[in-house]
């Protein structure tokens, strides 16, 4: 098989490492996974149960709707955008949906997820898609103006700093998949 | 308004350039626009009347599901794998349903157009993917190696030089319609 | 033979697939290698005879030197710095020679193929130079400026698809050429 | 000031966020801070009390000596080698000394920090050197044929995913201190 | 006027830096604007007289057809090679009149400059291209292997040291006279 | 060994070409060695005897501190931040050492070293940083506007040409020792 390609010929191939049978892991990863309806990527990365927890974690923070500084619509925006620009499939199409939620505008969110050049931003989405695309291909590049344009449409210190995070923190999960080559469940593609 | 982003907060703003008004159109190109349902992208192309005509002669010809050499559902493969390398959103949403339905299998589409790299493909898609994506990305670093690995799949000559100009075609139209900034009909979106 | 050289040792090797014998053509195909002086670009592209005919009606369509927009000199300007950005040396050296008579400067011609940075370019031409190398190589950071400086040189919404969509058909043409690894004629080098 | 430099001529010019002064943050980010030595890097996330606490969190499990699967010193390794490639100073100039620690051997740190091609490296660290800058510059190049080689100098599962993870995290750390512009403390440049 | 282009409107401007009228220059950097034709290239080095010094010095040991190891007809391959990769126009159309003279072939020369996929090279020819390229493009990715193929078509290990030497002493030149923007003289786009 | 990297198991393994023993050097070269404390560097080039006498004579001209146009604590800026960018870490420690002694200030020669973007730099050191940065990586967008900064920092003409010699002669210097793989000496990283 050709490098970059994932064989997804057999019914179990999940990901480039065979994930455990459910049994064999621990009872927390084990809860983990069904919180997370046993999806392909918590499957996948029960590979190693130190990785699941910990990314459990960090984005079950990053991401509580109830928490956070920017909305979560515009965290959820910053994931499709930064997941579409590295080319992880996976990320972008859980993060598709969640926008769709977030925003209760489905079709919206898909037009941002095909190409956000074409889809209907408000100034504040724009600012925000610009900042995240910077962070994730040309992070050197960033300077005082980008952060003057994110104070002009409403977003204090403390705010910048959590969609840079929220930015960063995809460039980590992305690679994680990529690298995985972990298959998007069936359930995302239906009808 | 950023370089790179399109105006449509208007509800008539389709492009960059504003189409004419239908009753203004050659007759010829009328018949164009009706005959693609007064699309977006061709009324877009109307601007320039030629330009019109031009594409959608080769495009139908290149198109057409009962003449060509390659499978139909193989030339929309290749469309959408190089839409989606150039990131002509259009393109490759158009492209998407009617691999789709060349496919008779959406699902499959989807999952191409999402992330090819795990989508479930033949060796003979992997090897048009393949070769689609260096024609659009790497021309020059082609070599006898690629037309070996099509010609292990069953492509003769004439085969092959239809593979590249399918590749290389969608290098022609992403770029018009990139260029323009031609926004997706809403019914792409649906449902 | 290493990857990205074309065989060029023997003397019947014009391209990476074999032109058929002239008498193995339809007559119609024929009758295009003949009105093209049977140079390799058409011997080439007539191993699938459908491209060949495709082909010829677009680009005899956007280079009919009596209908059009644009000055031919100035289509034929878009070609030879396209050509160049890609890297397909048949088409560089096919247009900068068109160029030339259809400048009637040869001089300018070749120092516009060689390095258009030093080349004596008419404000008009800089912009039409600088818009066809951005459709080539960063199409999706087009914006509305550029369109802008396009109109402050005297081009019109008509006028600018024509150059949207030279620009962009080089895209295919010099993808098919780099693709096939066809050969320039000898003429093309002498005195 | 071009955009990409960070204003440093101040004397509390540490990012380009004010951090705030020690007395106005909550107490277990008091105390994050002093735990570790009220370094700029903390200072400087502690502008978002949430993205100071998530960080430490995550970096505390996946660095600490006294877990995780890969010995310390290799996951100091991948650290230095993906945050030279990201070109985040701050993150190399810290892990520099850290590797040099962990190896017992500063010069041999040094040696990678400064160009891991000309140091003294065994296979296996080559193997996880190359691994790391595959996950951060060409992720969706990787293919069996990297988890083959991770295996033979002895990787198992779990150990892979755990060489992904601790990868991918410094494209997320770099991004977020290279966003920042946070400027590394004194101490890292005497002697 | 945008940036990345000279303005060569007016008659005397051959750099963006004017040269000093030739009474000005330091008697030995006279002799070598006249040993040199007084050609473009050496008036825009006079600016400072020690960097035309130092220049014509190492160029012209280099380059010293009755000395060195590499015949000199490989030598001005590699300067033709090299300065079409970098787009550096002027040094090309000067090293391809001179390779057509050392390899008494004109054409094969023009069809080198134009393309070098495309020309008719020996084996050795074909590996001191690659390796120039590789040098100018991706110097940190050379190994072994590209040492053996040069050793393989005849070179030791002196030779390929000036091969090396000369493949980069091209990108400083070419940087030069990109920075400076020098035009080349009229007479090498007569005829 | 994998493409890229320099065998360094053995002890005399100081290049990817074994230096000839000094007994056999030519006298002058042996002396250039002895001048050059018998560093890998110049041992490396004396595997062709005229390769280390033209790099001696044009260095020695361009770095004499009691000449030149800059100062030569200006010079070796340029000449760390053009081998960072190129990732010649050879000569990024040499210079970094050699920068330290001009400024008397090795911490900030190492801060420049690490990452310009973070360190303390006057305004004529940004612009000249820039400079030599846009001149390495992207000499073709140069401009007017650039040589309107340098003069605004106090360059006259013959300053700027300075300055483009000196970066551009690093593009050549960085490129042989890559090429050749030349490890730093140990000196270079004691404690």
């Amino acid at each position: 098989m050709p490098e970059g390609l994932v064989d997804v010929s057999g019914r179990d191939e999940i990901s480039r490492l065979r994930p455990p049978a459910e049994a064999a892991l621990p009872a927390d990863v084990r809860a983990l996974a069904e919180a997370n309806h046993r999806e392909n990527w918590i499957r996948a990365l029960s590979v190693n149960p130190d990785t699941a927890r910990r990314f459990a974690a960090y984005f079950g923070g990053l991401f509580d709707p109830k928490a956070g500084r920017l909305p979560i619509r515009e965290r959820e925006l910053i994931a499709v955008v930064v997941s579409s620009a590295n080319g992880c499939g996976l990320c972008e199409i859980h993060h598709t949906l969640a926008l769709g939620d977030a925003l209760g505008d489905a079709a919206k969110a898909r037009r941002i997820a095909l190409d956000h050049h074409l889809a209907p931003l408000t100034p504040r989405e724009h600012a925000l898609v610009d900042f995240a695309a910077k962070v994730t291909t040309a992070p050197k590049s960033i300077g005082p103006g980008d952060f003057d344009r994110l104070r002009s449409v409403g977003l204090d210190d403390a705010d910048i700093l959590e969609a840079i995070e929220t930015s960063a923190w995809f460039n980590h999960t992305n690679r994680i998949f990529i690298s995985l080559g972990v298959v998007p469940d069936d359930k995302y593609f239906a009808g």
